[in-house]
């Protein structure tokens, strides 16, 4: 009779852990990205395209600052350490910022974008509550990391998924350390 | 004292029309454009694009519909009356929606930007409350219509601007003949 019960309950994990991680596998789970945030673009001149969407949303320019080097943000872009620097600024519209992005130096998925498409937009933003869940969920889905840092106040984190192909633009994973208010 | 006080009147009234109509002639003015409601992206397959974005995004499929064809909808693109359609869909996702846009058929700002970019964000769209006071504004700064419509609904008008080489992207002004809530 003991025997019999340990052969159920190891059976019953068996099962348990089979389902479970064949789940995950597949990776297809919710990658929780419902809170678009940032509509970014960019830019070859960031201080022109400024003063261009200034005027179009009748608005007061915000001010541009240049990202810290890559190095000193833990940048990483298709696998390798990256020094990459951009210059940009925020146009707040509510429940998304508009982003204008001029990349500076360094290899990023800004100069990546913007050789390759021209000006036009860069990504989508999502604040993302498990950013691991998310690119693993991604991921599962083709659409690999190409490019991550932490903010320059290192307390949050940035990950551009590769979804160019897939979803005609990058995807971006927002998640900030402190919990959401 | 009469005469001196009629000149004076037509004098202050000739600066007023005059200093308003010249601000009005720069067309700088603040072109309403602050609600930010549309992402819209133009896909070869609306079906197989819409599959992928309800997987990133973790939601169900929204219906897709075709729109009617532009001759009844006093569809104008690029000067002229043209028949274009699109077959489109809405993701929500708050303040903003997602719109995926397939054209099928006729001249359209759909089809060109597809064909210039291939697969990618066509245009954001703003909620105006004065469509042509926007336009005015945006077409002062370089930005001329290049095409528009009523909608399907014939409640509400759409107006597509082109500022693909000025901002990066189109703009669209969206207005609905009802007063907004």
């Amino acid at each position: 009779m003991k025997i019999r019960m340990t052969v159920l309950f190891l059976l019953a994990c068996f099962f348990f852990s089979s389902s479970q991680s064949s789940a995950a596998d597949v990776g297809y789970h919710d990658p929780g990205m419902k809170k678009v945030v940032q509509i970014a673009i960019v830019v070859k001149d960031i201080e022109a395209a400024s003063k261009k969407w200034a005027q179009v949303l009748g608005m007061e320019a915000p001010p541009i600052r240049t990202t810290k080097p890559g190095r000193e943000v833990q940048m990483v872009y298709r696998g390798k350490p990256s020094n990459g620097q951009v210059k940009l600024t925020f146009f707040n519209l509510g429940q998304v910022v508009l982003e204008l992005l001029q990349p500076v130096g360094g290899g990023s998925s800004w100069q990546e974008i913007l050789d390759k498409r021209g000006e036009g937009v860069h990504h989508l933003g999502f604040q993302v509550v498990d950013p691991q869940k998310s690119v693993k969920s991604l991921e599962g889905q083709g659409m690999p990391v190409i490019h991550q840092g932490r903010y320059d106040s290192n307390d949050g984190t940035y990950i551009y998924l590769d979804s160019d192909k897939a979803l005609g633009v990058l995807v971006e994973l927002l998640h900030s350390d402190k919990p959401a208010k």
